[in-house]
């Protein structure tokens, strides 16, 4: 893919990061500085955790200066506006879904990069992709959303777009390829899995 | 400012956010662990996550033992004595914003010192400032007092003295100048907010 | 100590962590996923915490991904199994309490390693021991468990194993004896702590 495309959709991710971020600050009654903090921490708190756990310092958003600022203005925005906040999470699946397949792609990448394990690989994609939202809720006080029995399969199109890049990316395929249909699967997968409402199996109820 | 006097009002700012970690924590009717926990947290551990977030490694009060020990020693005598109980957050009002000052230009400074965007040394004012008390309330398992709309600007107050300090910083004056006046800018917005009830607007009541 | 038996009980304590952190997840109404990561989170959050705070990158677990591995298989067991479901937190007792003691020792040498000081070295020992639970109890909105006035010495016995063993080794012993009494003791202290109902006592009750 190109880079502008990359570009394209990584800041897509802040965004509907940062708005879903404020949505729930709005819900637990926070002031713009809780929205703010909130909306950040939602777009870009995944990631920070895998360059804490991979070792790469400063954190991407210290030098990449452009994502924090974005998350700010979207925070902002979001707080003060009542058309940002008609904005559900059903308006947000689409760009929240891209966020999630590049996010997790980009997490798995950057562990290849250290040559850690497939596995090390596949789980910094899942917490790229998916512990911004599980910060927001301890933040705000949840029990984390994507955790839950009723939230329709979110870290297993992570999960899967993860695995799928990386046996690409070693079965010799170039990486855009192989970033393009990580995030295309992982993408797909989350839409279909909303549409018909699937969720993971629980055979026993306690 | 002397050092001595940068030390002085270090202190006091972990003096006060380990007695305000341990009257949280009988709040939330913890024992002597908790309570040592909780103190612990709150002084050191907005110091801690912009060590994290920048790739300051190990954390300063792995090399400054003093900050840890005078945390816990205070939690240990505010747990077992009325006298410190009777502290309230009223009358810790000036010593948690002299701490708020202090922390605030600290961490800008850290962030400058390695070069970084003037955005993220104010965003580094801001956490090592404010997220003490954020962690605090986490783990108590309550929303993050300072992100609700009843307080009085909190955040804000250390955004203003980050600001500052860095501004005069690039302007060319010496250290100990723009210190001292990004902390009583800080200190004093704070003192007026609470003693004015100023809290930011919220055009949009949902 | 062998270094057979070594890992050996290091695999315990994260099986034992595992479990408990599936079964949180369940109290919490979860599904797998939310119970593989509360697991994981359960039996390595506290090592790497650690790993954080001393600056030891990347953490443990992306290097010796056995124990990453095995958490999530034990909660992918724990998870559809009535079996370990069975399992209560008293029939845990055992392999948890030998985990803490491992896991203790284990904080305090590798601290030891990077010449901290005593008092951090403890501090490590104690957060490698005791806040994989504490981040379990943050996730699963919980006030956390070990900091609770019911709770039996729990954090209290890792700090006394922690501290025995940095004796030990400051006063010369070999580094398997040290070892082997700290995590003794540890174990130990826990087990009559739980066996007599031994709290930490407080003469205020507010």
């Amino acid at each position: 893919m190109s880079d502008f495309l990359v570009s394209m959709i990584a800041y897509l991710g802040v965004i509907s990061g940062a708005i879903s971020g404020v949505i729930e600050a709005r819900r637990a009654d926070m002031d713009l500085v809780g929205a703010c903090a909130v909306a950040f921490i939602t777009a870009l708190g995944g990631g920070t955790l895998r360059d804490f756990c991979l070792g790469r310092f400063p954190v991407f958003w210290v030098e990449e200066t452009g994502y924090g600022i974005i998350s700010l203005v979207v925070a902002l925005l979001a707080f003060y506006s009542t058309r940002f906040l008609g904005l559900t999470s059903k308006s947000m699946l689409i760009p929240d879904a891209l966020g999630l397949g590049m996010f997790s792609i980009l997490g798995a990448e950057y562990a290849l990069q250290l040559n850690t394990s497939f596995f090390v690989a596949t789980l910094m994609g899942i917490v790229t992709g998916v512990f911004g939202g599980v910060l927001r809720d301890v933040i705000c006080n949840k029990i984390p959303l994507v955790f839950g029995k009723k939230t329709q399969l979110y870290a297993t199109c992570s999960l899967v777009g993860s695995v799928v890049y990386i046996l690409l990316i070693q079965l010799g395929f170039d990486q855009g390829f192989a970033s393009f249909t990580g995030i295309l699967l992982c993408v797909l997968m989350r839409l279909l899995a909303v549409r018909y409402n699937v969720r993971l199996p629980d055979p026993i109820n306690l």
